[in-house]
C-alpha cells in the first residue's frame, strides 16, 4: 500500500534534501573540461571553504564520506604509524578499524559511549609519548552513534600544551553545516566531511580540508594512494578542475547548498540546531526516558540518542513507527544495538517538522507498548513556543 | 532570510503536491496530435472517471476550477434561466455571482454559513415551483469557506421525490479525491472538479462530469460558449485527443495522481481524511475554541474552520504562524473575514504532518496571545495513537 | 520499443521546454494569498509586459491559448457585433468560428492561405463601413497553419488612415517571444498570447494585453462573462494577486522564461528565428520543394510550411519521420490537410537542433519515397556556416 | 549571453543524461537501512549484472570510475606484484600510473595509440613468463582517448592457450552499455565500469564485477584497503544493503537506466552504436580527414577520434565549435593533445542528434578555417537514410 504524505526521514543523516537542491542536481551534465565547468568548480571549492571555516586547501571527492576518512589517513601516514583515536562511539570505532586495515596502529582511548572525547586522556597520552611515536590524533566531532559532540578547540589547546607534533584529524561528517566548526581557527590539520548531513545533499561527495602541516606530512607519507591523493587534486583545483571525472551534478547541488546556508546565516543555522536539540531532550525527559549522552556540555545539536527502558527493544519500536507513522529513526549501532534509537534533527529542518517527528515517537511508544509518560510533545512544544528562534529575535530587535 | 525546512501548506487547497506528481509533470511536452498523446489522453480520461465515480462523459479543461463552474452553466442554461443555489458559504456565493454575470437568475437558499445545504428547503422550493421554472439546483459538495459537507445523495432523493426535472449540479472542487463522491450512483447531472485539492496536482486543470440528461440539455441551451463547449470536447476525446491545445504536462500529473489514489485505495483515502478531521476537531475543542461547522453530520473531512474568540483577529494569528512557524493557513472569506482560520488536512497528508500542523497552531496561539488552553496537540495525538487507520487495521485483520 | 535519444518536437508549438523552465515549474505550490505569492505575481505581471511591449494592463489566464481568444471578444463585444477578420489560414478561421459561436457576426476577408493579411482589403472594408458597424478588426500575427506573418504596424496605419474607430485585436500566440511585437507602439487594443510557443513554457497560460480603449469598450460590452472578465483581474493584479486560483507553477516558469529571453536579448532572439527560417527555406528549395508562403515579405520566422509534390501525402511522410527518426512535424490543417507539413523552428532552439531537424526531413523524404533532390541539409548548413548569428557578430565587433 | 537550445554534449562521456534518469534521481533520499532500501539495493545489484553479463558478484561503489580501477587492483594484488598492461592510449597509461602509485610493477605493452590491444604480444609475454610473475593482465576494452576497441574474448583465449594463471582485468568504463560485453562468457576476472557513459547516468557510481578466481585472489592480496574492500560489500549486498552510506539517488537512476537499456534491447543498443560510428567515419572521410584508429576491426562504436590536418590545432577547432555552435567535443589527451578531437556518439543518442553533431563539426571546420571538403554530413545522412536501424528492420520483418 502507498503510504500517503511525506516520509519523515529522521535518521541522523542522510537528512532530507530540500527541493531547491534536488532541482539544482536535476540539470544536464556538462563537460568537466569546459570553461563553464571551471566556473562551477571554483564556486564549489570556494563555497565549501566557508562552511569548513578555512582558507586552506579543500579536497572534494566524488565518493561518499567513508572515503574521506581513508583519504585523511593514506595521504598523511606511513605503514605502521601509530594514531591516537578516541572511541566516542561506533563511528570512531569504525574509523579505527579502517586505520587498522590500512596498516596503521591505532590506539584507542575508550569511553562509555555516553560522552564526548576525553580531552585530559588525550593530553596525558601525548605527554607520555615523549618519543613522538603518535603521528596523529583522530577525533569524531559529532559522534553520530551516540549524540555526543567533542570540544575540538579544547583538544587543540591540550595538544598545543604538550608540544606534541601529532597531526589533529577531525571527522565532521555529521556536524558540518549544523554545528559551529572552524578548521583554521581551531588548528585542525585534516577535517573530514560528507555531503549528506548538514549540507543537505544526497550522499556522494566527501571532503578533506588540509592544513599546510598536513600537506607537508603527505610528502613523506608512504601509504600507497592514487584515487585519494591530494597533490594532483590541489594542482587541478587551482583552475577549478579535477584530475578525474568529478560528480558534476552533485557539485551543482553543493553550490546551491552553500548559498542556502548563507542565506539563512551560519550562526542562525547553528542556533536552530541547538534549539531543536533542547526541545527534543525535553520531550525525552517528559516521556520518562533517558538521553544517552550523560554530559550536558556534550549534547549534540544534530541528533539525540534515547535509551530504551530495560527489556524494551528499540528496533521493535522503530519498526512500529516506520510501519504505522511513515518515519525512519536511527538504530542503535555496535554495542548499542537495539538499546537506543536515534532522532535526527539536522539539516533542512524546522519547528513543525520536529514536532511532527516527536509526535511520531510519542504515538509509537504507545502503539509499541513501551512504558512511558505522555506529554513529551507538549514539553517540546511549550519550550519552542516560549523560546523564539534566537536569530529571528535578534533580527527583530 | 531563508526559512529552513518544508513549508506547511495547510490551506484547504491547493494542497501539497507530492514529489511523484511534480516529477511526472517535469517531463518534455509531446505533440498533442501524436499517437503517444492519444494514449496519454485516453489514460487521463479513463482514469479521472474512476475518481468521479462515473461512466459518463468527462470533460478535462486546461483551465483552473472557476472555469469549470462557468462551463457547467454555459453548456446547460439559456439566458435568464432560473437556478436554485444553496448559500453554504463563500464559494456557493461566488458561484451564484458567476451565474448572475452569465445572465442567469440564481435564487439563493441561505444558511448561517455554519452548516451544509438545507435539503428540506431545496425540496420545498422545488415543490413550490410547479411551473418548473427552476432549471438547475446547484450545490457545493464541500464548502471550502466553512468546512461543511452537504449530503448529495439526500438532495438527489429529495429532488426525485418532487418529480421536478431540474438538473443537479455539484461542485466537488475541494472534495474530489478526499471525500466519497459518486456522480452516477447519486444521479448528479454535472459535477465540477479541480486539480489542486484531493487530486494533489497544481492548479491548472478542471473537470465536468456530464450525465446524458445534462448533455441533452446542452443542445437547447443558448448561452454563448466556445472554449467551454462540451460537444467538440466529447467528439475529440473519443480517441484521446482535444479540440485545442491541452495542458499536456498537467495530464502527465493527472495520470500519476489517479494511480496514487488507487494504490492507496479510495476507501482508505476517504477514511484517512475523516480520521484527520476528527483529530483536528479534538485539538480545537481542547484549545477551548469552536469549530465553525455546528452540525456534526456536516463536518468536512477536508478542512476545519475555527472560530476565533471574540475580539481576536484570525489574520493576525495567521500572520504570526506564517512568519514564526513557516505555515500557511486558510483565511476567513466573505462575511467570515478575520473571524475564522481554516486548517486544510487534505491531499497527500499523514499523521505526522497533521500533528506538525496542529503544533504550529498551538504555538501560534501562544505567540499571538490568543486566549486558549494548552493540550490540543496532545488530544489529537492521543486520538490518533488510539485509533489506528481503519484501512490499515482492516488489512492487518 | 523505447526510442533512444531526445525526441525532436518540431511542430510549431508547443515548443521544446528548456530544462531551466521545467525545473522552475517543478517547485512546491505556495499559498496564492501569501505575501510570497504577491512577489511572484508582480514579477510575472511586470515581466510579461516586457515581452508584449506594453505598459498597459496584462491579463494572465490560468487557461490555454484558445481561452484568450474568447476573452478578447467577450470583454469587448456585444451580441451581434460585427467583427472584421482576415482568413490568413486555419487559426484565423477558427477564431472566426469562435466569434460566431459567441453570437458575433464575423466578416472574413479571405486569402489563398499562402500569404499574410491583406492590408489594403482591410483598409477598403473599413472605409466602406461609414456607419462604423464593424467593432473590431482581428488579425493573426503569425498564422501557424501557413507560416505567413502579417504586418501589424501597417494594419494599424491603414486603420488610422480611415479614421475608423474599430478596435484592433491581434493573436500573437505563435509569434510572441519569437518575432518582434509591440503592443503599445503599434497601437494594438487587445493582444492575445499563449505560453507554449516562443515563451518556451508548457501549454496552460494565456494572455490578453489590453489598451485603455479596449478597457473602455469592455464597460459597455454586454456579452456574458465571468471567468474571462478583465475588471476583477486588473483589480486583484494591482497587488500581484488573482481573483481565483492561478496556475502557480506555470507562473514560476513564466518568470524564468522572461529572464531567459532577456538574458539572450530580445533582438538576438528575433534575429535567431529569422536566420533559422532562412536556412530552412534554403533546404526546402534545395530539395526541390515549395514553401507554402509565396510572399517573401510574409515569411514566418517561427515555422515553415512545405507543400508536398503533387500526389504525395504529407501525413505519410510525417508518420515515416515520426516512426523512423523520432521527430514530430506539424500537419496540414483544414484545407491544407495532408498537403503540407510544417517545420517549427521556434523557442529554445539552435543551429545544431535545426540541422538535426532538417536531416530528419531529408532522410524521411528518402525513406518515404517522396521525389526530391538531396542537399537540403547541405544548403542550410552552408548558409548557417557563412552567416554567423547577427547578434553574436555584433557583440564580437 | 545565454546560448539558446540544447547543448550538444558530444564528448565520449559523460554522455547526455536522459530526462527519465534525471527525474528518477530527483527523488527524496531514503534511509539506507530501511526495508525499502533493501528492495532498491537488490534491484540495482541484480539489474547491473545483466549489463555486465555476469552472475558473479557485482560491487557498486559510491565513487566515480577511477576509484573502480583502484579497487580492482587493491583487492587482488600485493605490494610489488607485476601486472601486464597494454598501452592502448591515455587511459591505459593512467591505469598503469595508478598501479605504479599503489606500489605494483606494471609492465606496458605499447602501441602507436592507433589500434587496440595487441593480443599476440600479450600471449607472447605470458608464454615468456614461465615463473608466473605476472599476476594480472589489464586491458581497456574501449580506449576512450583513441576510439579503438580491444577484443577481450580473443585475449582470454590467448591467455588460456598459454595456461598462465594471471587474472584478466578489463576496464569497460566507456564501453559498458554501448558495446557488447560479457564478463562471464569471456572469462574476465575483474571488470571495471562507471556510470556516466553507456549507462547514461551522471558520474558518481562505479563498478567491479568479480569472478570467483578474483575473489579467491583477494584473500591473499596484501595491499591495504578498506573503502574499496570487496568482502564487506559482498556480505552486505546479499540482502541489498551496503556497509557504508551508498549514493542512494544514483541507485534510483541506475535502476531506471537498466530498465531503459532492456526496453530498447541490448542487441539494439549495440547495433545502434555501431551504425552511428559507421556514419561518423563516413563523414570524417568525406571531409578528407583521417580517423585515428587505423585498424577497421578495432573501430570503436562509442567514439571516433579524428586527426587534424598537419599544422591545425584541434583545440582551436573545439573552442570555435563550443563558442559558435554550443557543442562540446572531446580533446586530445596525452601525446594526442591538440592533434585530435574526439566525437562521442554514445549513450542516449539517435540519428538526428548525430547529424546535428556532425553538422556542428562541418560548420566548425569552415568557421575555424580548417582545410576540408564539404559533404561529410551528407555522407553520413545518406548512409543512415539507406541503412535502417538493424533492430527496427528485424522487428518490422
Amino acid at each position: 500500500m502507498r503510504k500517503p504524505g511525506r516520509h519523515f526521514l529522521q535518521i541522523p543523516g542522510p537528512s532530507t534534501v530540500p527541493d531547491r537542491i534536488l532541482r539544482a542536481i536535476d540539470q544536464p551534465v556538462i563537460d568537466h573540461r569546459s570553461p563553464e565547468f571551471g566556473d562551477l568548480g571554483r564556486r564549489a571549492l570556494e563555497g565549501i571553504k566557508t562552511i569548513f571555516g578555512t582558507d586552506a586547501n579543500m579536497i572534494i571527492y566524488p565518493a561518499s564520506g567513508t572515503g574521506a576518512w581513508e583519504a585523511a589517513l593514506v595521504n598523511t601516514m606511513s605503514a605502521g604509524d601509530r594514531v591516537l583515536m578516541c572511541e566516542t562511539g561506533h563511528f570512531a570505532w569504525l574509523w579505527q578499524r579502517l586505520a587498522t586495515r590500512l596498516g596503521l596502529q591505532p590506539e584507542l582511548i575508550d569511553t562509555d559511549w555516553r560522552q564526548a572525547a576525553d580531552v585530559a586522556a588525550i593530553e596525558a597520552r601525548l605527554r607520555a609519548d615523549s618519543s613522538h611515536e603518535i603521528k596523529a590524533v583522530c577525533v569524531v566531532h559529532n559522534e553520530t552513534s551516540t549524540g555526543c559532540t567533542s570540544d575540538i578547540a579544547a583538544i587543540r589547546e591540550a595538544m598545543d600544551g604538550t608540544g606534541h607534533p601529532a597531526l589533529l584529524m577531525v571527522d565532521t561528517i555529521s556536524s558540518l553545516g549544523s554545528v559551529d566548526y572552524r578548521h583554521d581557527a581551531w588548528g585542525v590539520d585534516v577535517t573530514v566531511g560528507g555531503s549528506q548531513k548538514g549540507l543537505m545533499l544526497p550522499p556522494g561527495l566527501s571532503f578533506n580540508a588540509v592544513s599546510e602541516k598536513a600537506r607537508a606530512a603527505s610528502v613523506a607519507a608512504d601509504l600507497p594512494r592514487s584515487f585519494w591523493d591530494w597533490s594532483e587534486m590541489i594542482a587541478a583545483n587551482a583552475t577549478g578542475y579535477f584530475p578525474y571525472t568529478p560528480a558534476t551534478n552533485m557539485l551543482y547541488g553543493l553550490v546551491e547548498a552553500v548559498d542556502m546556508l548563507h542565506e539563512e546565516g551560519l550562526e542562525a543555522v547553528f542556533a536552530r540546531h541547538k534549539r531543536h536539540a533542547e526541545a527534543t531532550r525535553r520531550a525525552v525527559t517528559a516521556w520518562g526516558l533517558e538521553v544517552l549522552c550523560r554530559v550536558p556540555d556534550h549534547y549534540s545539536p544534530v541528533l539525540t540518542a534515547v535509551l530504551m527502558p530495560e527489556g524494551q527493544s528499540a528496533d521493535v519500536l522503530r519498526r512500529t513507527i516506520h510501519t504505522e507513522f511513515n518515519m525512519s529513526l536511527g538504530n542503535g549501532l555496535g554495542r548499542l544495538q537495539d538499546r537506543v534509537f536515534r532522532i535526527g534533527h539536522l539539516g533542512d529542518f524546522n519547528d513543525l517538522m520536529l514536532l511532527g517527528t516527536l509526535s511520531g515517537i510519542e504515538m509509537g511508544l504507545a502503539r509499541a507498548g513501551v512504558p512511558h509518560e505522555r506529554g513529551g510533545v507538549q514539553a517540546a512544544l511549550d519550550f519552542l513556543s516560549q523560546t523564539p528562534d534566537a536569530a529571528k529575535a535578534e533580527r527583530a530587535a
